[in-house]
């Protein structure tokens, strides 16, 4: 089984999202400008993957810092977790993760700096192992929603690739194949990036479970001529509320899920959850460079210097929501207070 | 400006839409093989642009048959015919066309062989020049829809390179241009053929329309951030009943569209209407090859083996068209009376 993102003997290696479903390669980072430039280059992509990757990152950056005062060793790490947070705007999990490595200064005054850099490595690589963890627990939560026999539809990659392992959205599809239950997955390709295509088609097939591709346009036709029952997708950031932020073609979904009489499941660790976001509008959108849309693998498929918009996230509104999973429980309807729970863990 | 097909001396000529926007490369054609596979291929597309190809198609393949007698000739023209017949299902305007060259021998019993050909040609020729004047006139009937300063979406390609000329949706679009109107267009690139991308950005740019891109799946982001006011597309067979189907996720943005409370117009040619086909379910669909979904120019961007389904088209029902627009007239609901009307000329 592959590893999508690993800490090893001083160094973080990733597997290179973009070159798969052809090439299974891997790369290796020695220092946290090259993880900061892999997470913005989405080698490592899906929100609790960025999370760990960050909290990786963080760790490398530290673990170089010379100064051996405390003093001089927090202004270095305050920068390193600055062009760590630049990385990308959407997925909290980032800000998250980076948040918790912060801690780690705060919550131990008095350690010395050699002490410090140990913790902070332990602090990236529990994240990363707790992860695991929190999927699993959110995919026993979720396998309930998943009936024996029916289709399912998911967007983008919320899977193993998006996560230290197991996923999120197909972490819930993985626990009810694993009660023994008969699953198809219908995968939408997830322009431009092609998450759909390139990853959650190939995880999905590595496992053996029966996976069906389609463009994102054909959702709707296959919605109407009732292939799937069931959708399921992850988040890259939920507000107080119960919007979701997610993959850009997420909404469409919801929209023509609810069309059909379809539900629409989201799978998501708390750390997505992002209490000081009332709704959906105040989630930042990234704007992405215009070249994802107008070329695929270097090659052109539109006209130069041709218009692009390339949002790459959108919201979904609450009430299009069924259940929103997560490792703590699952809230149906009743978001803010049920959301708010789970966050604090009670 | 280019010409989508031409009649050249006994050729026809076409313009490869498989290889825009990158090269204007045109392929001529001597036999009606030639022009079958190059329908099935999808060198030339567009419901109104096949049908002119198989007339096309037809009239080389008659001028080619060597039998002298009446009898010998319509075996072969048959022949021809049903060769034609069976490059692509769904759009109607190719068995519309076909039948006129039938015609041509059912309604000409007297003519010799000889004066046939001749005649065929110029049926061929005619369905071609009538087919621009047709777009005119739909663009006509058709550009008080799109109001000055609106944002139009459209979906795929239903533009000059889709027919003779000129377009049918954006051939409204570029009538509405003509009276001094400000016109913002957003392209659907249009998986997995990538019409939109392709074929609409480049032939919209040539013309100096102000366009932007997006993929299929931010159509519905796009509509919920008031970036669209009015959608118009093309068909490809429209039931009696006023059911259309067209280009694979036209339904979508209908449903989309109708949640937004965004007007969705069809413009087809009355040859495009079907009234043989009570509604839309009884529409055949083509399913094409799997390589469209996993391959883009060659290259692999899904994993070997996976499962695809590639529907080339959807249905749109009645209840999600504010109006039809044909060249004889705009039908806006009660579509049974009203098309048959168009038809029937009257």
């Amino acid at each position: 089984m592959f590893k999508t993102i690993e800490w090893r003997k001083n160094s973080v290696v990733m597997i290179d999202q973009r070159a798969l479903p052809t090439e299974e390669r891997y790369l290796t980072y020695k220092n946290y400008t090259g993880v900061a430039k892999a997470i913005r280059d989405m080698v490592v992509r899906g929100a609790p993957a960025i999370g760990v990757a960050a909290a990786m990152g963080i760790a490398l950056g530290a673990l170089k810092i010379r100064e051996k005062d405390r003093r001089g060793f927090k202004s270095q790490f305050k920068k390193i977790c600055k062009a760590m947070a630049e990385t990308r705007p959407t997925a909290v999990n980032l800000f998250w993760a980076i948040e918790k490595m912060k801690k780690v200064l705060s919550n131990n005054p008095r350690l010395s700096v050699k002490e410090l850099k140990e913790r902070l490595v332990d602090e990236a690589v529990t994240i990363y192992s707790e992860d695991i963890d929190i999927n699993v627990r959110m995919g026993r939560n979720g396998r309930r929603f998943i009936k024996n026999g029916t289709s399912v539809l998911t967007h983008c990659n919320a899977g193993a690739l998006a996560t230290a392992g197991y996923g999120t959205a197909l972490g819930v599809i993985r626990a009810a194949i694993e009660e023994g239950k008969s699953v198809k997955v219908f995968v939408d390709e997830t322009r431009p990036f092609l998450q759909g295509s390139r990853l959650t088609a190939w995880e999905l097939k590595k496992d053996g479970i029966d996976t069906t591709l389609i463009a994102d346009n054909m959702a709707g036709y296959m919605m109407k001529k009732g292939f799937i029952n069931c959708i399921i997708v992850g988040a890259d950031r939920i507000a107080a509320n119960g919007d979701v932020a997610n993959k850009i073609g997420t909404y469409s979904v919801a929209v023509l899920a609810k069309q059909h009489k379809i539900p629409f499941y989201v799978a998501a660790p708390t750390s997505t959850i992002d209490l000081n976001i009332k709704n959906g509008d105040q989630i930042p959108i990234e704007e992405r460079n215009a070249n994802e849309i107008t070329h695929i693998k270097g090659i052109r498929i539109a006209p130069k210097n041709i218009n692009v918009k390339n949002p790459a996230f959108d919201v979904t509104p609450n009430r299009l929501v069924a259940a929103i999973i997560t490792e703590n429980g699952v809230a149906r309807g009743d978001y803010q207070k049920r959301l708010k729970k789970f966050v604090n863990g009670n």
